[in-house]
């Protein structure tokens, strides 16, 4: 599906994607691109990609099909090196975890959406980064939400679902809006309650001590808050409005719970648990039938 | 240790510590007590316990050990039915998840605390309930928290650490205020939060489509909204105090990590999410040095 694929972010989410095209047979060639000499080098020794170079610049031009797997914080600069070495029909696609701070970023370096940029994000990702941890299968049944934007034209749109369609992904199309606000909920809120119980807890006094007696379910809870500071922070400021959004509704939901905590109304906290319960009971049971 | 040990509420907390008990040798009889025929006799059928009876009074007449495992709502009326039964020698303990709560039920019904009364806390569980799911090992390397009142005499005290040094647990003794604050941050207050988290996203309209898109981490982060609902509107009503305490710590930094994001301040979210994982990582590495 591509003469040549480059990878600019050669690590976890670009290196799985790497290899499951080149598993597929599906690229002749592959360029790397990054900062890190060491990993590249690394990259390049275990297959993953064919040759490397720290000049997004020249990892682009002649390249036909772009994966943008770099953090949040440097999609600006990334999208600026590109600038003027992109030909008309490059592809260029991302795995961003915010879309619309990548889109602003696109469009301030390069003055306008080209045609062939497909904003998108695999749901996938494990506890571990770098390339010796990517593997081809990562992405093997896991869902990919693409936004094409208004200028994103048909056949790059097309080449990219096929791309994810050989990764073994569920792909899936929706506004940017909508992207932002579902992960906001689903993923982004999550962590930042992980983050700030975990906080909270160890900014107490005795925090060694309570933390002594945190019980199994608390390790499962917390798991999120050993996620990667860097990453989080960027995709807190990129995803700043549709986040804020959730967390001040989680903040209302929050309060009105600890008021019926300090009143000890038993009909409304049985209502609330039973209600959350039962959602997340759906939500196992769904998620089981989807995976066979 | 005990000629007749008395289980009020024989499920999976009660049945596991009659099971170690008796695997142990060390009681000579077991009479079980609850409100459920069906489980009672599945109780005798499996040997968990020898005889059992519906009546409070009976089970704990001629029994020189008590154990109450029966949910936090049901602690008022079960002492209030002991009353006139105990004999002076008696030593009664229990399961209670909030310890001021069950105090304050057994002097309101009794009239006064008495020297054989032994306020404990076995922090453990599984997903499961119910006396099938009981098992010997339950309590073996897990904590136990002892709250000794003024009125608790010495022996008590020795022959309920005992009962738990036998079943293989780890015990401590502390006030009740500090065990309730230390159980609202680490147990209480996490159950919240996964609650309201679910059922604030099941609230929204599409949330059909926006459970579709949570991935792994939300599995592993909302799996305690899945705890029964009934237990945990017992233990907010009866910790309503301390967990009120905590709920209004964490709201207040919920709020301040929500301005920071509103604001884009990387420098403050860095140093929060830093802070975060970092007490994380040495949580769970504590944790793994406790389990062999």
């Amino acid at each position: 599906m591509a003469q040549r694929l480059a990878i600019i972010g050669v690590g976890l989410i670009g290196g799985s994607l790497a290899r499951a095209l080149r598993a597929a047979g599906e690229v002749n060639e592959i360029i790397g691109c990054g900062r890190g000499k060491e990993n590249l080098e690394k990259a390049v020794k275990l297959g993953v990609i064919d040759s490397y170079t720290h000049d997004t610049g020249k990892a682009v031009t002649g390249s036909d099909l772009i994966f943008l797997a770099v953090p949040l914080g440097a999609m600006a600069q990334t999208f600026a090196a590109m600038k003027g070495h992109l030909s008309e029909n490059t592809v260029i696609t991302d795995g961003g975890s915010a879309k619309g701070s990548v889109i602003n970023d696109c469009k301030t370096a390069l003055g306008e959406l080209p045609s062939g940029f497909v904003p998108g994000h695999p749901i996938a990702g494990t506890e571990n980064s770098g390339v010796e941890a990517s593997f081809p299968e990562l992405y093997q049944d896991r869902r990919v939400i693409l936004t094409p934007t208004a200028s994103t034209s048909k056949q790059a749109l097309e080449t990219v679902e096929t791309m994810w369609h050989i990764c073994g992904a569920n792909v899936t199309t929706m506004s940017v809006e909508h992207h932002d606000e579902v992960l906001a909920a689903t993923s982004h809120l999550p962590h930042m309650l992980a983050f700030s119980l975990v906080d909270s807890l160890a900014r107490m006094k005795e925090n060694d001590e309570i933390f002594r007696y945190a019980a199994g379910g608390f390790r499962d809870f917390t798991r999120i808050a050993s996620s990667n500071p860097v990453m989080w922070r960027d995709i807190c400021v990129a995803n700043s409005e549709a986040l804020s959004e959730m967390m001040r509704r989680y903040i209302n939901e929050m309060t009105e719970l600890a008021e019926s905590i300090r009143k000890g109304d038993g009909d409304e906290l049985l209502e609330i648990f039973s209600r959350a319960k039962a959602a997340r009971d759906r939500y196992v049971e769904k998620a089981n039938q989807r995976k066979p």
